[in-house]
């Protein structure tokens, strides 16, 4: 059923039966390191090329997600998926092994919570058991396509984020398990004008405030319901300016708010704000903050994804960036 | 509910509201020119370059299918829009506009049928009672990111497609009207190894056939079911392969088979194989299939939209070129 104007709440339980993350190297250094089932050594992820490393990311994220719950591609309904790369070439030719029905998903780096949000409509309305759900992005994948090639070796601002190369997947069924996926709330394109695609945590904050605060008054709740509120990649600079921006419309966030971007990496490692992409909340989520949840430190979890709709095309035609941020709650299912 | 493994029921009545339809002079000038809605005299739609004429096409043709039926961006609970363009900027930057609660989608030319079906769930479920769905194309933003630049006068073989310059937008609703959306059959990734995206319809043939086969295997229904069986944008290389894989799987498809690419473009018209692109299906079901229905000429549909997976860059890298095709059947009310 819908709550309020954009928010969908899921009546018949949807569980989060399993997850699977595949990291890079950077992503296995920083504080959460342990808590991703796969860590490769190398950014080529043992293959020749950027956009097959970061195939191996997503492929190897299914493939540990699926054999947790020992499931075959086969057992699965449906796969929703998505990534930064143009036509989702890393969702395509992942899902092009598998054989399920497939649904491709963009909201940039949002899409994660696009494609959970949808799944858990198709499993709370019965028009399928389950479903897989996967995103990735890769460093090096994303500087070439949406910067300059890595060998340039241009400097970077501040303000700049470092794309998570890393894949999180994730079955969601109707079967019995700890964690509900509770409600999603669909966010709006929003654009303030920024054109800079070396700072996209001032271009993505207000979208993210926007979805929050549409959550909120939806809801009718306020940030404290929830023991934790994470964004999906607004790092050091987005995520001050959100505070700022959901304060203003009087709601506050406190210690239960936190940045995936910011939560991936040490803060000396050399990140600038912190990280960044569409493997970036899905990781986190995926591999930290469920496990969080199992054993019970968090309750109810709110992740807001935040997406940068950045185009190279549009920055050359004088464009601003247009953002994007889906949210979606998961509760203990004894709490819920 | 689910009818077999991959086709989704919608038995709470979805309906088609209204259609907005935008094209360029070349499809204008072709068969079907008179059922759009607005036909551009010149490719660039008044805009300055082939991206902003494409964004216009997508804009005039949402706000026909709104103005149609007496709506405001602001009475729309949930738009689903995607496009070729790399981020699906089309959709993006003409959400941006709207405030809409915003589902990005790509499936290449066969992402229409992905956002219908999804936007039917999401009705039948009670998650919306209203969406908006719209995709686009055009020829020269798709000749610039996907081939050479259309100054280069590149020749092109007979089995090549002409990228249908069009944008299709669709309001559907759950309040009744004469058409309803009936069924949606979710495509898997298929590749059966073709590296020549100057060939598409024989990439795409065998994703469509797999499709309208677990159709009719789901439905436990034979092709003379539909008073017409449509493919997306197969052209005349393609659709001929479709015809002998379905017959090697025990379906005939008679005189109630075409295909929106042969059925946009007269054949004199200088388009190769026939129209490609995702404004293909979009334009030829909005535009002309549904007005049939409305004058009782067709009373079952099915739309089996088709897309090829192209990627420059995986080409580069010697990939094939996966595809994909979603179908989603229109009944009459009166019939259904």
């Amino acid at each position: 059923m819908r709550v309020g104007k954009t928010t969908w709440q899921f009546n018949q339980p949807v569980y989060l039966q399993s997850t699977g993350t595949a990291v890079g190297p950077v992503e296995g250094e920083g504080p959460l390191g342990t808590n991703f089932d796969k860590v490769f050594e190398s950014l080529y992820c043992d293959k020749e090329n950027w956009e097959l490393a970061e195939r191996a990311l997503m492929e190897e994220a299914v493939r540990i997600s699926l054999e947790k719950v020992n499931m075959k591609p086969e057992d699965i309904d449906v796969m929703l998926a998505g990534d930064l790369l143009n036509q989702i070439v890393t969702s395509n030719y992942a899902a092009r092994q598998l054989s399920i029905p497939f649904l491709g998903m963009f909201s940039a780096c949002a899409t994660v919570m696009e494609a959970v949000a949808v799944a858990a409509v198709l499993i709370n309305s019965h028009y399928v058991s389950n479903a897989l759900v996967a995103v990735s992005s890769h460093h090096s994948t994303a500087e070439r396509q949406f910067r300059y090639p890595t060998e340039f070796g241009g400097q970077k601002p501040e303000t700049a984020s470092y794309t998570v190369t890393g894949s999180g997947a994730a079955v969601l069924s109707n079967q019995p398990s700890a964690i509900r996926v509770r409600q999603a709330t669909i966010g709006q394109v929003v654009d303030m004008g920024v054109t800079n695609p070396l700072d996209m945590g001032s271009a993505m904050a207000p979208a993210a405030a926007k979805t929050l605060i549409n959550h909120f008054k939806d809801t009718k709740r306020d940030p404290s319901y929830y023991d934790l509120i994470v964004t999906g990649d607004l790092s050091r600079v987005g995520s001050s300016i959100l505070r700022k921006l959901v304060d203003d419309e009087g709601y506050t966030l406190g210690n239960n708010y936190e940045d995936c971007g910011i939560m991936i990496y040490h803060q000396e490692q050399p990140v600038f704000a912190g990280g960044s992409g569409a493997g970036c909340p899905a990781v986190v989520t995926f591999g930290y903050l469920m496990k969080e949840m199992e054993r019970g430190i968090i309750k109810r979890l709110l992740v807001v994804a935040t997406g940068a709709l950045l185009s190279p095309l549009m920055i050359q035609q004088k464009e601003t960036i247009p953002c994007i941020a889906h949210a979606v709650s998961f509760e203990l299912e004894e709490d819920s």
